[in-house]
Formats: C-alpha cells, sequence, structure tokens
C-alpha cells in the first residue's frame, strides 16, 4: 500500500517535512524543526577569530530534525505507517562531511571536537577559496573536458574544494575520515545502512556524470599527490538516478522516523532541485527561479548546449531523460537582510512600530514610492560573492550614487533592483546560448513574501513570471519523488502531472519602469564587468580583510 | 584709539563674532547666533518637490546673526565703542544674492517672496551645473586664459554660474536686479554704503585678477547675449586688497552693530582664507584644512605655478605678496553625517546611549579596533561631488567591498578614510606641481572635536599635521584683518606674528597604518579615475534621478 509519502526538505537552518496524498499531491499534515547548533564558526569550535567564510554544522542536528519532524507529521495526520510507500529527502548542497564506514560523523569523535574540518561544512562555508583555484587549474590543464559542464570553473563550495581544504589544513582529519559523504547522502545510509549516493549531487557538486564517474586519478595527483586515490578510498561509486531507492529503512532509520523497517527510501535530491515537480516545472524550457536568503535558477532543457558561466549541467538532475542547467545568486535574503541591519536607522525602526508593519513593509512602501532611478543609485549584489556568470567568490557588495540626500529606503530599491538585474544576466545567458526560456515560476520565501520585490523581478525581467504560493515547495517536490520510488507512478513526469501545484500568481512588466531599467541594466553589467576583469580591486580587498 | 578689534565669521548656519585684544590676539569675548530660516530649498519657497541641489538663505538672517553677536560681545567684553579700532568680517562663498541699488535683497520684495532665485544662493547650492558647464565650455572656445588659475573649470558654485542660472530659470529676477552681490560684500555695503568688493571673493569665486579684471565682454556676450553687460551693469569694479578698509560705518551700521559711526570696516574674506592668519599660517609652504561640513584646503606660496585641478589660485588671496591656491572637498562632516544617519542602526544607538556616549565616539573606537583595511572596504567620499581635482559635481559617493559580515564601524571607517585619501591627493596635486608643502595644519570643527579622524589624516598623509584648537579660527582671523585695517600693524604678516595663536596638537603617523595606506591610497586613485573619466556612471544616474 503506498496511499501516502512522506518528503523532508532540509534547508539552512531547519527541516520541514509533509505528508502527502499519493494520488492529488494533498498536504495532510506538515512539520518544521530548526537545527540546535545553527550555523558555527569556526570561533564557536576552536578559533579565537571568527571567520567569515566559515560556515559549519553539526551533523547530530540533522537525524534530530528528521526525528522530530517526521514522528510530529505521523502524530498530526494519524496516518498509519503501514500506509507510507516511501520516504524522500531533499537538502541544501553541497554540505560535505568526514564520516567513519558506519557513518559516524568525525566531529562527534572527542580527539576532533575542537577540528573545524570534522564538521559538516555547510553550502556556504567559503574557506576553500584557494583550493577551488589550485583544482580549477589543474582541470584546465590536464582534463579541461571536466571542467565544460561547469562554465569553467570549479567552485569553493563544491565537495572537492571542501575535500581538498580539509587534507591541507586538517590532514589528521582527511587520513582519519573512511569517507566523504553529502549531509543528503548521510541522511539516506543513516535511515538505510547503504552508501547510494545521489545523481544529483554527484551531478552538481561533484564533477560526476554517468558516463565518465568522477574525475580520473590523474587529475588528483596532479592536484596533490595525497589526493590520487580521493575517489577510490574516501567516495562512493554507487550512484543512483533521482526516484530510485537508496534502500529500505533499517532498524535505526526506523526508530529514527517512526515508520516500518522495509519502507523505501529514495536517493536525496538537491533541495532547489527538488521543488522543481512539486510545481510541475518538469518540461523543456521550464526555468524555476527559488529565492530566499539565496537564490538557484534551475532550467530544464531537452538542449545539451555549453551555456557560459553556468554552475552545472547535468542529464537527469531534475528529470531523468532532460538536462536541468543549474546557476545562482549567492546572497538574496541574505543580502537584504544586512541593508536592513546596516542602513536603515532607527527613525524607520520606530516607524515601522508605529504604523505596526514590518520594515521590509515599510521599505516596500517607500523604495515603491521612489519610482525607477530616482533613488540614484546603483548596486552589485555581491555581498557573499558571484557565482553566476563568474563564480567569482572575491567580489563584493557595492553601493553607487549616494548624495547627501539619498534616503535608506533608496539603499534598499538599489539593493532589490541589483537582485533582479543578477536575475536577468542569467535568464540572458541562456537565451544567448540558444535555450529558449519559456516559462518562469518563482518560489521560496521571498517571493511569497514579498510582492515589491516580485513586481520589480518582473519589471527588471521585462517578462510575466509566476509565483508559487506553495508552502513547502522543496518537500512536496520530494514526495513527487518519494511516489516514483514507492512505484505509484511510472516517472517523475507522471508524477508531477498528478499530485504538482499549479495555481500561481501572475506578474506582468508595468511598461513604464521595464523601458526604465533597459537604461539601468546595462549599467549593471558595465560595472559587473569592470570589477569582474578589469579592477580586481575587490579581491584585493578581501586579501586584505584577512591580512594576506 | 584701536586697542581692540571684532571679527565676525559668517558660517553655513550661524555666525560668530569675537573682540580681541589688538596687541596680542587675546580673546576677550565671543558669541554665536544660528540663522533662523537655516538653509532653505525650494520646497520651502515655491515649488511642490524639493530638489537636493538647491540651497538658498534668506539675506535678513546675516544682518540679524551681525547684530545680535556683536552687542553680544560689547556687552560681555564691557568694552566701550569707542575703543573698537576696526570691525572684519569673513563668510562662506560664494553666496550670490540679487539687490537693489540701496542694497535691498530681492527676496525681501513681495512680488519675489516666492521665486527662489530671489534668495541668497549659498555656496553649496548645486542648481548650476549646467550653465557652470556652458561657461566653461566657452571660455575655452573663446578666452582659454581665464580658465588657467581655475584648474580649467569654472565651478557651479561661484558667481557667474549663479547669475547666469538666474538669468536662464528667472529672468524677471536678473533684469530687476541693480547688482549681484556676494554675500560677504552685501555686509560690508549695508555697514558702510559704499559697494567695495572683496579681492578674495573676486579672485576666487568670479574669475578676476588685479591685471585684467573680471572676464571679457565678448566672453560673456558669447555665453548668452543677455549677458554680455553682465560686470558693467550688475557687479562692481572696485575691488580691494585685504587688510584695506571697505569703508566707514554709517548710521544704519552703527545703529546695527553698536559701534560708532565712522568705525572702520574692513573688506570682507572668504570664511576658510580668514583662518590662516589666526594660526600664523602666512609663511609660504603653509597649507590650512580647514575641516567642517565640508573641507578647503589653503596654501600659500611664492612661487606662481598652475597646479592641475586647483580650485583658485589668487595673488593676495591670504597675504598680499603671496600666492594662496584653494582647493576642497565639497562633503566632510555633511558626509559622515549621512553615514551615520544612514548606515547605522538602532542597535548602535542603543549601545551609545547605554555607555553615555555620542554615536560619533562609539564608532570612532569601534572603527578603530578594526585596524586599517580589515573592514574590507573603500569608499568614494562624493557624497556631495568632487571640487578638487575634478570640479565635477555628477559624481556621487560610492561604498565598495561589502559582505555579509560588513559591520556598520566598517562604513564609518572606509568613509573616513576616504575623506583622508581626498586630502591625500589634493597633498600630492601641490607636491607634483613643483610647491613644497611644508607645513600642515588642520582646523575647523572635526579638527577639535575628533581625534580617530585626525590620526587617520595623519596615517594616510603619511606626515605630521599641526591641529589647531582654535575656538574661533576664522573670526580670529577677520579680527587679525581688522588690526591691520585699524592701522595697528603694517602688514597681514606682522599682525598675525603678533596676534595668531600657535599652540598645536601634533599627529604623527603610525608606521604600520602609514605603510598600509600606500597600498589602500592607489585604489582610491584608481577608482577615482574610471568613474571621473572611463564610465560616467554618476552623472547618468543623477541625470536619470531627475527624470532627465
Amino acid at each position: 500500500m503506498s496511499k501516502y509519502v512522506i518528503g523532508v526538505d532540509f534547508g539552512s537552518l531547519s527541516a520541514r517535512a509533509v505528508l502527502v496524498s499519493t494520488a492529488d499531491g494533498k498536504e495532510i499534515a506538515s512539520a518544521e524543526y530548526a537545527y540546535s547548533h545553527k550555523v558555527m564558526n569556526e570561533h564557536q569550535i576552536c578559533s579565537p577569530r571568527a571567520l567569515a567564510t566559515t560556515a559549519l554544522q553539526m551533523p547530530e542536528d540533522y537525524l534530530d530534525a528528521l526525528n522530530m519532524t517526521v514522528l510530529e507529521v505521523l502524530e498530526k495526520s494519524r496516518v498509519s505507517p503501514r500506509l507510507i510507500g516511501a520516504l524522500a529527502i531533499d537538502f541544501t548542497a553541497s554540505n560535505i562531511l568526514p564520516i567513519l564506514n558506519d557513518g559516524t560523523p568525525l566531529s562527534s569523535l572527542d580527539r576532533f571536537k575542537h577540528n573545524p574540518h570534522a564538521y559538516c561544512k555547510m553550502w556556504k562555508h567559503h574557506g576553500a577559496t584557494e583550493e577551488a583555484k589550485i583544482l580549477t587549474d589543474t582541470a584546465k590543464r590536464i582534463c579541461p573536458e571536466i571542467l565544460e559542464p561547469y562554465g569553467g570553473i570549479i567552485s569553493s563550495e563544491w565537495c572537492f574544494s571542501k575535500i581538498f581544504e580539509t587534507l591541507r589544513k586538517a590532514p589528521e582529519v582527511y587520513h582519519t575520515a573512511d569517507r566523504f559523504i553529502e549531509a543528503g547522502d548521510w541522511i539516506t545510509m543513516m535511515l538505510t545502512g547503504s552508501d547510494k549516493r545521489s545523481a544529483c549531487f554527484a551531478g552538481y557538486k561533484a564533477l560526476w556524470n554517468r558516463d565518465n564517474g568522477y574525475p580520473p586519478e590523474e587529475f588528483f595527483g596532479a592536484v596533490d599527490p595525497e589526493l590520487r586515490n580521493v575517489v577510490t578510498e574516501k567516495m562512493s561509486g554507487d550512484v543512483c538516478e533521482l526516484g530510485e531507492a537508496a534502500g529500505e529503512l533499517n532498524e535505526y532509520g526506523s526508530l529514527l522516523t517512526g515508520l516500518d523497517v522495509g519502507t523505501k527510501v529514495s536517493v536525496a535530491v538537491v533541495d532547489a532541485h527538488a521543488a522543481l515537480p512539486s510545481v510541475g516545472a518538469v518540461n523543456p524550457g521550464d526555468l524555476m527561479i527559488i529565492m530566499g536568503t539565496s537564490a538557484c535558477h534551475i532550467l530544464i532543457s531537452d538542449k545539451d548546449v555549453p551555456i557560459n558561466g553556468i554552475c552545472g549541467r547535468v542529464m537527469g538532475g531534475v528529470v531523468p531523460g532532460y538536462i536541468a542547467f543549474e546557476s545562482g545568486q549567492p546572497a538574496v535574503g541574505d543580502g537584504l537582510a544586512w541593508v536592513i541591519n546596516n542602513c536603515i536607522g532607527s527613525e524607520y525602526e520606530d516607524e515601522a512600530r508605529i504604523k505596526n508593519k514590518s520594515i521590509y513593509d515599510l521599505l516596500n512602501e517607500k523604495a515603491e514610492a521612489l519610482g525607477v532611478g530616482s533613488g540614484g543609485l546603483i548596486a552589485l549584489d555581491w555581498w557573499n560573492g558571484n557565482r553566476s556568470p563568474y563564480a567569482d567568490y572575491d567580489l563584493s557588495g557595492m553601493i553607487l550614487g549616494i548624495t547627501l540626500s539619498t534616503p535608506p529606503e533608496a539603499i534598499y530599491r538599489a539593493s532589490v533592483e541589483a537582485i533582479a538585474f543578477g536575475a536577468r544576466r542569467l535568464v540572458e545567458g541562456f537565451e544567448n546560448g540558444g535555450i529558449t526560456v519559456k516559462r518562469i515560476i518563482v518560489s521560496g520565501g521571498i517571493a511569497k513574501k514579498n510582492p515589491f520585490i516580485m513586481q520589480m523581478l518582473s519589471d527588471v525581467l521585462g517578462r510575466e513570471i509566476l509565483i508559487s504560493d506553495l508552502k513547502e515547495a522543496p518537500a512536496m517536490g520530494s514526495a513527487v519523488y518519494a511516489a516514483v520510488t514507492a512505484g505509484a507512478y511510472t516517472s517523475i513526469g507522471d508524477a508531477a502531472r498528478a499530485m504538482a501545484n499549479m495555481d500561481f500568481n501572475v506578474y506582468t512588466p508595468r511598461a513604464e519602469a521595464k523601458e526604465k531599467y533597459v537604461i539601468l541594466y546595462p549599467e549593471y553589467v558595465e560595472l559587473s564587468e569592470y570589477f569582474h576583469k578589469t579592477n580586481r580591486v575587490m579581491e584585493r580587498l578581501r586579501k586584505l580583510g584577512k591580512g594576506e
């Protein structure tokens, strides 16, 4: 019986589970649980100095969250565990942790408690910038073909950059680790006892593809002789397609989830990618933008062509049989939160309190009143570096055009505009590469909460955008994968067509704003090119800031 | 008898009078009075839309302030008016007002009450940008030699730019005005009844020099046929040297000041220039920086050489017989106030309150703790455009290097650094032009109140700076000029040597900071050149902001 399935979405700060009906995708119950230790930096673990580039997590927090949320949806829904056909999880990526053969995270061993490299390095851990450069440079020399699907660059956010950072900075952790694993794959391993890797994680984050597997030993050996056998010694070659089963719940997994031993567990999916089936974005030309603390842009395509600055082009990355392109913006909500915390004085905070509005609502109103260009500012949205098109994490944010009469809402508006300009660059990148973007669907926290930003995105893109108000898109998408694993459908496409929520709010561009952004947008592009290519002042400032 | 003299300094928001002993410069009494109408914008006078470029004042406020402050120093000191040898005033510049022959400001006529062009246009009124460009372009074509002492550019802040703006935007005001006059000259005219112009105002702000007078009719005619006779019809050719008498107090002047009819009134001086004699900065190689809401840099020299980007090179501009170079930074305290008001959240405001500190003191401490470069930011200090070396008011402020962990004090620190970098460009400009800067004396509100900024200035300049804690430097300098007018001394130099206050706080550069700024400063220069010359995005944004 597989009347129901469960999807669990692991985000940056919490996990959310949904229990849904397999027939129509209806949500029966949901639950959320925040990670106890949140995001940690080196300071909390070992060092007297907090590094901005460090973002670590405690792996046990994920198991706690899984335990609490699955038990809660079972209890709320009163659905019998025997009616649950499968459990699927999605996870932010790339989050890499070192483990022993039995799955024990090295951070739980006494001897490594104070070693930051023994913890799970989150996607937004940016400590491996130098290692990523060495990997990229070596690949260019030895095997440039492995870079081709990734826009020519290996990101510091990815699997091997993080592993190589551990080898260089904490060789004792590297050598003690039996394996390095994505947090998402680690969860399915803990639940089933078998180390099956997801084609989605492996394809986007570990340079893997179905034809050639991971990069060759010669490449890793040229990077560092000690890294030569990283694939055979520390990884798993057992990579599964999405919708396949990673295994069945073992006793430990059953205890953790309250589900029956033998319940199928799907191969894990990257969280952003899991969102697509939940809204039916499973057809060629569908572009999904998930906008929260950061933004991820995923395009389904039947064309396998190189696109400049893409950070991943993976066959079967979302739907088996189609290419899924991935790119993104590493700070969206995070960047706006920086603006709110640093550029908005107490006067506006008081005004928001008096008017009983959130500071965002107040700023949205004031920024809207300014109109296009009248704030006089332009910004670069690189508070956390640039992922696409440059994959350049030495870049940083900028605000330009400040005068003595610049109001705070102008800074907010310019920051939102910069985010929208960044999104436009990505859409243009696809279309200039010959792939037609037929539909743009936007999801995530900002899409749901901030109509000002959505209207601006439509104005800047100059086209219609569809906003999904689906509350738990990645978790609901995981449920779609689980339905296939459970055998209720034979393909992701069929499952999505039956289960997806396709109620959209439609935003269309306002003619006058659209026209003005045609003038402003090239300024953003010119400044971007200048600071990426011509004047590397941002990189030099970052180095100076680190005392280099 | 001239045992005492009075100096009155007219600043941007208030006037300050000092009554001092002629023999040794000792201050006997001082008084301050704020202008009732402060700074006005068009909005307050006529228009539904406040323009950032508009800064107007009510001329009667100046007379009120003169009246209140001089009466107060007389009363406080109990000095008999007959012991006052002379009264001298200094004034910010260029402040231009249209008047009738008897001195009546047009703004006091009913028919012009709602016309912004009938008011006094303050130095920081930047409405004449376009007119300044036309004047500059025409001069380049017709008589390039008149531009040579001014770095090749006629500023929108100067006399004829403001007059020409009035002709174009309010011809009825232009044609009704019998004269256009500097606010400083207007005060001496009101006190004495005679329209004697100061060589300091005329030399720095009205393209005048002793050999050739004002620019020729052909020039003005080429700018606009209606402007052809502006000099003969609207100005006065009676230009006096500093230290000379503009005249003697008439009955109205006596009533206004409480001084005897017949008391000598010195020719007015630009406020910044008046500060130099007060601290003995009257010798070749002396550079005085007056740092308050804006900064003015004045260098005394015995060499008459062209310097790139100087905004004035006037023989006798401070001391008869020596050249005085002038340049400046149009937003210093104003720029930092913008940062405080817009980039510092309530958290720091609360912290300052709890610690019973000013927000500046708190930020100084936090910014100092960051150290050079560790904030990771670089800024451009062009919140109110750039005066030197570019005289480019289409430029605007910029902050670069922002990351998610950038704290507010980093923005403050980078803003202060940008101000210091701007000052270094000016010093280097002089030295690259072949003029040795022997001493740097810093005065003004920021010099007195903010040791963090003074230490940073020394670190960035890489040299010793002398801070004058003289409370009322321009007013005290005016008193030095008054002493010469009164006949107590035969030269400004002699008077300054007897009366100046030469107690300085000395700041010396810290070796490590100095070395790091040698690395950071070229970044400031490169970005400056880029935004001034290569990418005119700041100008385009300003135009877009104005709806052009």
